[in-house]
């Protein structure tokens, strides 16, 4: 699909110096673009780049002044990283329009009920008393048992699996292999060391525009809900344990974990690997760095964390630095008992 | 579905204090309860909810007297949390009955076995050989290999893979995404830094009674087996590698890792996001904390353990504490040099 | 499936000390051979083994010599342990031949395209454009999104999910459950602390003799490709995100990260549950420790590190050494001071 610079420009409502009659098919980095393709620059790190690559065009600040002669037409906006996404928006749309039907054989309970514009891909299965909204996607070998409610515009990829009762809100997206809805780790230990399995009788419901990553599992709550609230976005391999709750807007990067009941704020970011342990709760805007632990809980909005167990990042650091040199300061300790002996 | 008190408290054989004819529908912790709800109070800590929760019964033990007056039944056992666990699990049979019968289409290899009382869902495969046992539940997309035996009463969630050979106890629970014998990772490094695949012919042996959560991964065993003994509760994301034993009645939490060959012994406890490196061998009743890294042999039992590498608990708490004030104590040895130099 | 000593002597080149006709149909370690099985020896620590294992005959180097009388046949060979895996694989292909057909019901495309040789799985899906090399083994509930391409003799198996566009290189084997292709975690923050999803149009590549391990997660690249190089081994549950670089014969232990843009050299080896943060490039024959945490371009080659965040592993252990005994440590200090008050 081809593109003239001047329909381009039109889209992004920018200023274009260059030739509007060029056409450019794909989108790419400086570094990596070819002619047909149209590139951005926002980093001033990458300025080199501009007067090197080998773009048709880049998307530039309203006030970018080039140092150099450069080849590329330039399409001036306001914001060229926020242009250069919605462009890939818009492309990604056309390219790849989401697809619509019913795939066969696929399997749908016959109380199960659903809006206009649904893809159900083949060996999907929908079981009974399910409801789900217009334009949702549910792509090939997804699973959604008994009872589950699905918002409109939500995108279930290939072999997702949501147990029974549980809630997912409209214009979210479940990559593959995710699972929602599994039974919380819930066992009582008895006298002689073995285990009572609790039930885990509640569900999990998930907000509106909530983006959950491949393979992550969120279980159901033993009683009532484990909840991920609007705008929440999990990456990869995450868990979520029982009647935990992910605040709005918050971010979880790969391989975190949050264990029972603990209850995560708004706006928060959570790096990766992260461990957040049980029954604990965490303010809004906190942030967590990567391979840390959370044991208590946090009570002050927008701190930063590091460490396992976490401190606040700037005294973590301070110990860490002084770790490096652990052995330095252990000879000197030494050295100084030993000028001491001589002195006493 | 609704049932009195009067039918509640002769369940439990506990003693009723209030109208018999109440009807409860539901269960609910006490902060969350509404007037249709039966709730539990066990935990000391929270009885300030007795007085203000809407349930409209509460299972207390038999000794608690109120403090206030209280609105809601009291039903009197001897524990609480056991008996509100026991209403659960009778609730939850009830509501959510297992499900009965083949859907369609489901592909089932002809020399395949299976008892009374199976549940086959759609979408799911069973290979050449299998021997299924009575009251085994098979939900949809799930896929197991040729040769595999699946003891009484398993129930084996949407989309799990099982491949060839495994054997798996009766009584146990696989959640979705569970993978369970894949290959070991055996890779032999040749002369040129590149890699032999080494086949993997053992298999996977799971005991009686042994739950795996979500998207947890067991290898099977290069020769041999890998093993997870009766009554062992693996949470989700947990990686098991091949040759390893998991002992009876251990319990892992979610996201930790057992590598080759190692030997986690009984009653052990082993936090979220633990590493426990190979060929290592781990004594009965051993507690590992969240996050921490074993690389070591346990030979006593009944210890806990702390940090990467491990410590047992009460030295890593210390070395932790002078770790959070490192840099004042490098502060204080400064201030130690310096009256030192003044001395001499 | 039996074998005469004579046939196996034949097939690994060596010399037979010992009853040529005597037959064995399967292989173990010594430590759990029976009579019917051959065994190896090439750790001088297990010695002991060779005098008091039950299996028929064992694989030993040219030069052994026993010390001891022994019952057990002998084959003589260069290199014990590469005989014996040539043998494993051997039995492994004869015992566990490939499937080969198409079972039905399954999905593909009417213009996708494939080779000779293939297996097409019960409930596995093939979409539009793809085109599938010789030999190919695609097992049930395998999903292959539209415009896929797969070299030959690469092994699929059950439940994988690759999206469209990927490309797979030859002799490959993905373990079930992994995901190919899932969007990159990319989400710019708005001004109001919400986000807006980044459309991710790139793919993922991996080239020839790559091993994926079960549940294991590799992102499509934003623009441009994802890239795991020829020979490059993961095990399970490992993140891989977008736009990320796994050199060529490079092994991943379990649940280790990799962050979006890293570059991971050729022939390194990353160790269980490391966490690499974003944008950092790795040296060739670099190694990282178990549960490290790298946060910063690594330089020179073939050095080890260990920590988080890491060190070179000499210092790293340097440090934790002193770690141990912090308590120790803050107590001298302490003397020292009271012995400089005494002394002032």
């Amino acid at each position: 699909m081809e593109f003239t610079l001047n329909q381009i420009t039109q889209i992004l409502e920018g200023e274009l110096e260059g030739d509007g009659n060029i056409k450019v098919s794909n989108l790419a980095k400086l570094s990596e673009a070819g002619s047909s393709d149209i590139s951005f620059f926002a980093n001033p790190k990458y300025e080199d780049q501009v007067y090197t690559t080998n773009a048709s065009a880049i998307i530039v600040n309203n006030d970018f002044k080039p140092k150099k002669d450069l080849k590329p037409a330039l399409i001036k906006v306001a914001d060229p990283y926020l242009s250069f996404t919605a462009l890939l928006q818009q492309y990604d749309k056309m390219v790849n329009p989401l697809p619509l039907g019913v795939e066969e054989p696929s399997f749908m309970a016959s109380d199960a009920q659903h809006g206009e514009g649904v893809y159900r891909g083949a060996f999907s299965y929908i079981g009974e008393g399910c409801v789900i909204g217009n334009n949702v996607k549910i792509y090939p070998q997804v699973y959604i048992g008994k009872g589950v409610h699905i918002g409109d515009n939500t995108v279930i990829y290939a072999g997702t699996k949501v147990y029974k009762d549980c809630k997912i809100g409209k214009d979210c997206v479940l990559h593959s292999g995710v699972v929602i809805g599994s039974d919380g780790f819930g066992f009582a230990p008895k006298d002689d060391g073995t285990y009572n399995t609790i039930p885990q009788v509640g569900n999990v419901i998930l907000g509106d525009s909530v983006s959950i990553g491949a393979n992550t599992v969120i279980d159901r709550a033993t009683m009532g809900s484990t909840i991920v609230k609007n705008g929440a976005k999990l990456d990869n391999l995450i868990q979520v344990a029982h009647n935990v709750e992910v605040g709005e807007h918050t971010v979880i990067a790969a391989q975190a974990g949050v264990s029972g009941s603990s209850k995560v704020g708004d706006y928060c970011m959570v790096g990766g690997q992260v461990g957040i342990s049980g029954h604990i709760s965490i303010a809004n805007k906190t942030k967590i760095a990567a391979q840390s632990g959370l044991m208590k809980n946090i009570e002050d909005q927008d701190k930063t964390f590091l460490g396992s167990p976490v401190m606040e990042i700037g005294n973590a650091m301070k110990s860490y630095s002084v770790y490096r040199k652990l052995p330095e300061l252990q000879k000197k300790v030494r050295e100084i008992e030993n000028k001491l002996k001589d002195l006493i």
